[in-house]
């Protein structure tokens, strides 16, 4: 008998699940089920439709040879059935069936399985705040959802209101702007991109988006959305201000979608999501479930965790075609590794963040590390601020987090498979990385990073944070601030403090007396760099309380004036 | 006692050597002798002082804040002495001291050490070719050579010969047609960049080349260079024929400065190198040496290799900081990992090639996978070749390569990185990558390639490589060509032969009728997957002798019209 295998869900993992079986075995009967119409659509490309950087919905479907991803392809090239518009309402378990039902005729009928794949994927959150279903008011799920805003733009709207400074709400930002509309963004917490980014490094990508003429509201909730007599919405109500707006997004997050697997008794996790094994099956050893619907475990914490993105959901397709085709293919897990664009500035972050560290009480060394992203002569050279994050006791790498103009991607990536093998942070300063102008410094950020934490745990960097030489600004606490730049550069970028001394890196050692000996001297410079080398010479001149500013003034997020001054 | 350490070479590892060791020892009496003028320059921006994109010199001796790294400024910064225009003639390892003469003044002097640094470089090699000391024949050793070059070029030289078709040869090749001189290049053997990468990758560089109006000939030599009355170069000479130039590089690579060390009666390898341990000692313990002077460790086969890089050379420089100031760190080797840019197209490698492993007797297989470096629907998205070589018993990583527009560094980083753990290729598809449509695909081309040499090693995939391909087109072999691609592709890009059947692949489960069972049956595509796909769709049908071109015709590196039609 022909391996019956029914898989619920058309969009990434199902498909290929789907397509992986087919190859593997040539005799299996194959079902595909999908709510909608579409099949095998790229979501993460929505985005781009929105912005007309993509002409139509299709290329989102397209393979790379421009062959859309329909009923018709699948069934001609892989032999798999595709039911499309077709709802997977309940799992028999004991009689392996799935009961569906036809969106177009309504016509009822079950479905045999030898193995079943759920694939069922996330909604974006819909909160209960009055108003939500004004038109006009979006969430993005879906191709249609993409059409339906890029419809109200072309339609003459001209002020969009996004409900979520998140991954989604950032680039649909990026995408409004670009096609003409004000834009403001309104976020519950205290930065952008909360769940991804600490704040010190939130602050430059809030920057940016200022920069960028984006209207940010940060620390805000929204409490309704007001409409006209059309049902059309006219503004969004905070609770602290009224923004007009004939477009809103709403992008929240998003929850998966797991009913049909509760229903059918299947364990659900902490998370929300379905819990499955390595080998992505779930608690019913014949029923598999794989992509936004399933929890993934960290290979850093061994803990839970929900982060449902396209590559992973592939992933889980390869994994679960092999077994449910006889196969035993493992998962080993995820990083959190999250990328994005927003503006001219990449964002992106891998393994545990500071924030992560302190929840799960992990003792931590930082390393801020802004630099050119390749030979700082070299005319294509851009901007970053990485941050590196590594285990007190035991020096191991836990986590990377970068934003700037720079190729932040490919130190993430770095950093991915490194924290797969359990890397050690000095490891980063010993990678046979590639090395050419065009491409990369000398010495790599990441191995910068890596250098500066060692000098921090062999105590030969004394640091502190920008976090840190705010609050005691703030405080009015009494100490020197050495800026060892060229007067050049201070003219340039000046640091408005009273505390602040001027003292050129190449002049220090001839000028120490010019320094008090009883107070905390704090160096800096634009990266520091110089920052860090007149810490050690003050420290070889007999001078013992001294540190140095983490990262300079490029990754200082704040204004270049103090709050108060003496 | 204060520790006096003296460093020999004033270019990259030697000036981090120093710095590093006083940022440690504020005591510590550092001596800094450099044989030139000019001290911590970035040789490897030469190429693009050539080509203008640098204005002077002077920014590839700056600190990136602009400082330009003299003589004054490890006085004044690092308290380093330097004494410039110095040669250092002879170690007295018994005295411990290095006899020193003055290039100015001719003065001798012995400069006594604790610790001895040896970053005595490279010196570009110069061939016994007769004219080779014409004026207008360069080699590119020093900023006075790149300025020498630019001035020619000034000068009005319209015809650039370049000797040699390595990294250097071909950056400068780029800077030379840049400024609007002919470029002809002349490599000894039969392919481009011969030690990087294998022939099948090297032809796809080859044809960039002629696309940009470089002329290359390969498996050509050097006889002579011939001169005007003035002492001017005119042409150059080969075995097979005669290239008018007036400007001649000659790029043939570069040999260790390793005379002192040999003369002192230190171990050299048998790369022609010094030979240091882990810690960069060399065999006498008190003195340590780095940069292009030495030969590193392969981390992949525990042989030394001898493979010169300003970014290993800071490395090395850091290492032996730490060293002579009493820590203890250790250098972990190397990978072999190159990267440059030629024109358009990126190229890197990393680890072992299809030629080192047949040279090391290693089994393996290899997978070659075309495609964009983004999400395909990106506008920025652009192509690449990848190949990667994963070891045929054990599943390791061994090596890989990659040419294209694409983003070939990223790729490489990932592969270096995990190489340096002892990567499983597998791995590669496991990675928690990051994902997002500017910067990658759902399934990254590494993935996507480990995921190809995991379908070989189970027998899944059956595949026949580019030179096998052509080896049977040539012989006049009878098999059937099946090309797979949409009518739409096949107009665009016709592959021309008398074997080849155009069947489509949404097609090809309904027209097997049209397919001999009989002969072999060899698929093919633009990038292999729809190869693939259709070799799987005819072993199901029962089609027993079916292989697909590996890499479709975007790795197909010849002409698409085959040598032998029937």
């Amino acid at each position: 008998m022909a391996n019956s295998i029914v898989v619920i869900g058309g969009v990434a993992c199902g498909p290929k699940a789907a397509s992986r079986a087919r190859r593997l075995d040539p005799t299996a009967e194959i079902t595909l089920i999908e709510r909608g119409e579409l099949l095998s659509y790229a979501g993460c490309g929505m985005p781009y439709y929105i912005q007309g950087e993509i002409a139509t919905t299709d290329e989102l479907m397209s393979t790379p040879a421009g062959v859309v991803r329909d009923a018709a392809f699948f069934k001609n090239v892989k032999a798999i059935r595709c039911l499309g518009r077709t709802l997977a309402e309940r799992i028999d378990r004991k009689q392996k069936l799935v009961e569906v039902v036809s969106l177009e005729s309504g016509e009822k009928s079950a479905i045999p399985y030898d193995k079943l794949v759920l694939a069922t994927g996330a909604d974006a959150v819909l909160p209960p705040i009055p108003g939500a279903d004004l038109k006009n008011v979006f969430r993005l799920n879906h191709p249609y959802d993409a059409e339906g805003i890029r419809t109200a733009v072309t339609d003459g709207c001209q002020h969009a209101v996004i409900v979520g400074a998140g991954l989604i709400g950032l680039e649909v930002a990026e995408a409004l702007k670009a096609r003409g509309l004000s834009v403001s963004m309104v976020e519950m917490m205290p930065t952008v991109v909360p769940a991804l980014l600490d704040a010190d490094m939130a602050y430059h990508l809030q920057k940016h988006l200022g920069a960028k003429g984006v209207t940010v509201h940060t620390g805000t909730k929204v409490a309704s959305f007001e409409g006209d007599d059309t049902g059309h919405v006219t503004a969004v109500i905070t609770d602290t201000c009224r923004i007009e707006a004939d477009l809103v997004l709403i992008a929240i997050g998003v929850r998966p979608n797991v009913t049909l697997a509760r229903d059918a008794g299947l364990d659900i996790g902490d998370t929300g999501a379905i819990k499955v094994n390595a080998q992505m099956q779930t608690s019913d050893p014949d029923i598999y479930a794989g992509g936004d619907c399933v929890e993934n475990i960290h290979r850093l914490t061994g803990q839970p965790c929900y982060v449902p993105l396209g590559s992973t959901a592939n992933k889980h397709g390869r994994v679960i075609g092999d077994n449910i085709t006889g196969g035993n293919t493992t998962f080993p897990g995820v990083l959190g590794t999250v990328i994005f664009k927003a503006f001219d500035v990449n964002v992106g972050r891998v393994g545990l963040s500071e924030k992560d560290c302190v929840k799960l009480d992990i003792a931590f060394l930082v390393a801020l590390t802004p630099g050119p992203d390749r030979a700082h002569y070299y005319p294509t050279a851009k901007p970053m601020v990485l941050k590196v994050i590594s285990h007190a006791q035991t020096g191991k790498l836990l986590g990377v987090q970068a934003v700037g103009a720079g190729d932040v991607a490919k130190r993430i990536d770095i950093a991915a498979t490194a924290l797969s093998y359990g890397a050690m942070t000095q490891d980063l300063a010993e990678l046979d990385l590639a090395y050419a102008p065009p491409f990369s410094s000398a010495v790599d950020l990441l191995a910068h990073a890596a250098n500066v934490i060692d000098n921090k745990a062999k105590g030969v960097a004394l640091a502190i944070s920008p976090v840190g030489l705010k609050a005691k600004l703030d405080a009015g606490d009494d100490f020197v601030l050495l800026d060892v730049r060229s007067p050049k550069e201070v003219a340039a970028m000046p640091f408005t403090d009273a505390r602040v001394i001027n003292i050129p890196l190449g002049m220090l050692r001839t000028r120490l007396a010019e320094l008090p000996r009883d107070k905390e001297i704090i160096t800096f410079c634009k990266i520091s760099v110089r920052g860090y080398e007149a810490q050690r010479i003050l420290n070889g001149e007999g001078f013992d309380n001294v540190c140095f500013l983490d990262g300079g003034l490029m990754a200082w997020p704040y204004p270049m004036t103090a709050a108060v001054t003496k």
